[in-house]
């Protein structure tokens, strides 16, 4: 990449940023937009606006909130997760920055001053570096005593990474500590998942098997417990009867709308076939209110018959004891490991119902199979991705789907699909990869969606190294020279050592589009906001479903994580490389830190609450990174013929005894909870069991009226 | 080795053997040596001879007794630990004879009637073969299709392994379920341990420190804690009031008993100064009466100033719940692992106090120490030794050792010194051993007898399977013909293809010699009976003394099952080859099983019970020499060109899962207790929490008048 392309690059990104900005900073002061631009604050109860009220406020407000905002109030606003999240990033920041400020004053003079102006010398090949390649170390000679700053250029940017990183180990520990000891009720704390409940020998149902086994092992402090059932059918009718219940509301909603125009009201109708567009023609009002009148005998029968009958193999237990639970969960209770297993129960909100029953043995085997589906999908993606490609041409579609034929016979139509169609398979893959990912590792039997996100998110990880950072940089090295490979086998070295610096330039643009355009579009919601009030306008009748149209999302771990994770990987491997995309990666993450303080206090909705189990996850594949880091520069050097080489040999062994180490002190308390943390406390209220054991059953069995009660009498 | 002198060594080990069995059955039944051949029945109380009583009792008795007894009977007499030790001979024994069955009638046919006259086909040495490898597959020709026989063959072993060790793993697991559901109150079931207990932050004692932090987490079955404390200084004083009492009570009997020769009776005199040969002449009564007064309040004192100023950073914590302690046991109580380790207690019998205060981070230190210097230990051991040996020569003796002169000038000394000396570094060596492995497995920081134990056999395993197999075996060949390898590298492989079943006849008598002396010598006692008659007549004086000249020691496992397991390698590794091996094998453990039957329920007394901590050790070593056998065979195949040998790969990856299955399956409850095992249940006597308590107090600080008391108080 020449220099111009670069800039070129790098301003078209930037101009795409201010756009975004000056959008967000009208937008977000306009009092419609509010419920886009503040959620969280408005489901909070807070006013969008803090403090001031006015409507003209400063339009860039936002930072200077986002700057006094402290840790606490993430946590309050947006929970540990989140707060965990803005750990990394700070952290990530603080090792790129650091490393940054020694290393581009130092190793870029180094570089540039260097007498050296042939660089494919083996090849003969005489061409004049580019000036984005002299400030890199590629344009050091071999052998050059040079190196030698970027050897402890090396060993500056691991130490720094190994101190920050134990720092934020600690700190996040501390937090997750905080959360746990907290003398709020949470209902997880007093819960257990119990899996694997061997049959019954006796003739009982499985709620007296499982309440006899832990009144015998906790005769003082086990509650109750809260038997596992197939929901599906149940589940089924009350979706169906929500369903109705919204409709039914709708219909009167519209209805006494347009009573304000015609005192007689038109009468809603709809049709009862398929999408309303086939069928009888029926008073809607009427249809679901009859309907809704059949369903709810129809749902409590359904309830009593699935609590009595479909009980499954698995259960919540429920203990009066902080202690006892948090112990429970750590012990082993039967003698084989295949029975009674007992684990830390998640909140109620992100347990995974259907994955509780499934055995043992299901478990680990369907393990293995995901373990290899992913290790497939990652190494041969491009095989299946290929061959959908040279089905789906024109020519093919034009003689499958007929019915298209006047369509792509347009000329602009053609044009179009002719450009995107053969990468057409691949867009569609990237964008469903996280889902699917996310659908493998629940397919695991994983009991919370948090521990499903945290696995899906692993396994993207992988995924985005393995594909973008390798691929980019050996495989599109390899590939564009393939042939005088073929010709010169040795010659596959050389070729690294030039195309190594020269993909630095790829990659700073590449880090710079991310922020520039991703955080633009995250900060200014341009597309949550043109949904909203499409919506608004066309589809929300009821004061519920404007509700349902402004609702945020959360953060999306399972992608972000990874995509930082690709972004800092880059820029970690080529800090030493090429130290000038040290800056743009601090940029990245410090925007980063900025703009998701704002998204955190204003916008997105955590889904859940898992008390920053995500650190260790992030923690090893920030490591992962560093030794990948370590293992190219020791390739590097070897290509540059530096015999002192062996000298970075320590840095991934350290990286791995640091890892061990970390694992070894911190990694037990984010697994289960440590005692210590929950013992008994006075609590802010006095624990109201019921009320903790009512949190876990499942909407479609808390019926309205008095659902525990008919739920524990039935049994 | 030729047939007659595989003959000679097997009839001249059967005849020592029938000497020792004459001697047994002739010694055993003299009243006068029933403390030598039944004191563990003594020490329970019990009459030596069962029922019987008669004095001329068959002398094959104990053969009869050890069949009929049962596994309940071992239980109540040495404990699980001995009963898994049977577990172990009888599945071993079953694995050999079944195998056996299949193996005896069909290899040997197979082999025999093989037309093969020429071994050293390939060297061009046509000798005719010895009788014994008629016997073996070395008789069977290269690529020979007979060699399907043997591959079925190694099938059969690996199976019949898998199923008798899943079966003997699930009775072992029942074994030490029943011991641990036992409603007798153990003392260790109530404690747990707590290791790394950080530097208190506030002014108070280190057990005021544990109180509050257990009392917190347990207010309810938290009853008392104990602080270690570094007891080296009250012990020295102990020890030396203990020695005093003891050597007081010997002057006393020495004089009463001199009193009924001569009424007046003869003071008792002894020299103060170094082994009683120097120093004043004093009278030994008033001597010791004076030292013990002068020691008891020194002893008081020094237990005072101990139990206050000498607190560790560890303890023995108590709770009234057994449930609780084996929860807590395998809970994290502190966020770090650094700090609060909490751990099962081991009975305190076996505990290793000195160990317990011993920090997390030197206890990891230790430990790879330790690995590192068994590492060097087993596979360099021969360099030291050898430097020895060349210094423990006769003419280097005489020049150091002057005084010596005389002695060694004789003929006879010298003869026997001169055929000794060399190997004489490395019989002290290997009698050295088994203590040197203890004394580093103690020294990693391992807080029970048992476990270190289990540590230093798991040692001794790898020195004896790595010296004594592969190194006679592999080394064995390649030492012998060390010349002819260096001039044709290729024939080590038909080198060791030859000589493979040439071994197998040394083993074959090794393995006789192991049973027939080994066992002789272990039934027929003699050692400890020459010992025990030595001691009584010349050096008991009291009742006491003649009680400590016949105590009888444990059964050693950690030189015993190491032992065992090099057998069990040598008969499995040959058991396709040599078919014959199986049957002495067989015979090895299933004698074993007879004569330490007898052992067990007459003579040694279990230093420690463990609850069969020890059968997942021996369970993995066992998988070990079944993978060693494996590959050995793949190997051999290999050697033999049968080009069919990729049908064994399967087994090795089968022993890999089988060992990983059973890991997973049963483990957990040997690490640590399951819950259900130890429910509240009525204990056969109400829990004396005072007792337990005590039953964990040091002796040197339990003094005699109210010392629990003292202990506390002091506090």
């Amino acid at each position: 990449m020449d220099l111009s392309s670069f800039i070129t690059s790098l301003t078209t990104s930037f101009i795409i940023f201010v756009i975004l900005m000056v959008l967000f900073a009208w937008l977000s002061t306009k009092p419609g937009n509010a419920v886009v631009y503040y959620p969280n604050r408005i489901l909070k109860g807070l006013d969008p606006w803090e403090g001031s009220g006015s409507k003209t406020r400063n339009p860039f407000a936002w930072i200077r909130e986002a700057f006094s905002s402290s840790e606490e109030d993430v946590i309050r606003m947006s929970g540990v997760d989140s707060a965990v999240y803005f750990v990394f990033l700070s952290t990530v920041f603080g090792i790129l920055l650091i490393s940054g400020i020694f290393l581009v004053p130092i190793l870029v003079p180094v570089s540039i001053t260097e007498q050296n102006s042939f660089l494919m010398d083996s090849t003969g090949n005489t061409s004049a570096f580019e000036v984005l390649d002299k400030l890199s170390m590629a344009h050091l000679k071999e052998k050059s005593s040079r190196l030698w700053a970027s050897v402890i250029a090396c060993y500056w940017v691991s130490i720094v990474s190994y101190i920050l990183l134990w720092k934020a180990y600690k700190h996040v520990s501390d937090l997750r500590a905080a959360a746990l000891k907290s003398t709020e009720v949470k209902p997880e704390q007093f819960a257990v998942l119990v899996r694997d409940i061997p049959p019954s020998s006796k003739d009982c149902s499985r709620k007296e098997q499982v309440d006899e086994y832990f009144k015998t092992i906790y005769p003082e402090t086990f509650y109750k417990s809260l038997v596992v059932t197939e929901n599906k059918e149940v589940n089924k009718i009350y979706e169906e009867l929500e369903d109705c219940k919204k409709k039914l509301k709708r219909a009167q909603t519209i209805y006494a709308d347009s009573k304000k125009v015609n005192p007689e009201g038109v009468v809603q109708t709809h049709k009862t076939g398929f999408l309303g567009l086939t069928g009888k023609k029926v008073d809607s009002i009427k249809y679901y209110t009859e309907k809704i009148e059949e369903l709810t005998p129809k749902l409590e029968a359904a309830q009593k018959s699935t609590v009595a009958e479909k009980q499954q193999g698995s259960a919540v237990v429920f203990f009066t004891s902080r202690v006892t639970a948090a112990a429970a969960g750590q012990s082993a209770h039967a003698r084989m490991i295949d029975t009674w297993t007992v684990t830390d129960a998640p909140e109620p909100r992100q347990l995974l119902w259907s994955n509780l029953p499934k055995t043992y043995y299901e478990r680990e085997i369907r393990q293995y199979v995901v373990y290899y589906i992913v290790f497939l999908t990652i190494c041969f993606y491009m095989i299946p991705i290929a061959l959908i490609s040279s089905f789906t041409t024109l020519p093919n579609l034009r003689k499958l789907l007929t019915f298209l034929k006047p369509l792509l016979d347009q000329v602009t139509v053609r044009t179009v699909l002719g450009a995107y169609l053969p990468q057409l398979a691949l867009i569609v893959f990237l964008a469903l990869l996280p889902k699917f990912l996310l659908f493998l590792s629940k397919a695991e039997g994983i009991t919370s969606e948090s521990h499903a996100e945290r696995a899906a998110s692993g396994k993207y990880f992988y995924f985005s190294v393995f594909n973008v950072f390798i691929g980019v940089t050996i495989g599109g090295t390899l590939f564009d020279s393939f042939k005088e490979i073929q010709k010169k086998p040795n010659s596959i070295v050389d070729k690294l050592a030039t195309s190594l610096p020269g993909n630095a330039s790829f990659f700073i643009t590449f880090v710079a589009l991310k922020f520039f355009v991703g955080y633009g579009l995250e900060l200014s919601r341009i597309v949550p906001l043109i949904i909203f009030h499409l919506k608004r306008k066309y589809l929300c009748k009821t004061k519920e479903d404007l509700e349902e149209a402004w609702l945020p999302g959360d953060l999306g771990y399972p992608t972000k994580i990874p995509n930082d994770m690709l972004i800092l990987t880059i820029t970690l491997c080529y800090s030493v490389i090429a130290p000038l995309i040290l800056p743009f990666g601090a940029i990245y993450f410090g925007l980063g830190w900025l703009v998701f303080r704002n998204q955190v206090l204003k916008v997105v909705v955590p889904k859940y609450e898992s008390y920053g189990k995500m650190w260790p996850h992030i923690h090893v594949r920030i490591l992962a990174s560093l030794l990948l880091f370590q293992v190219t520069m020791l390739g590097y050097f070897g290509i540059k013929k530096f015999i002192y080489t062996p000298v970075l040999i320590p840095l991934p062994i350290i990286t791995f005894i640091f890892a061990f180490v970390c694992s070894k002190k911190f990694y037990r308390f984010f697994k289960s909870t440590a005692l210590e943390v929950v013992a008994p406390r006075e609590l802010k209220e006095s624990v109201n069991m019921e009320t903790v054991y009512r949190s876990f059953i499942p909407p479609c069995l808390n019926a309205e009226k008095g659902p525990g009660e008919q739920f524990d009498e039935s049994v």
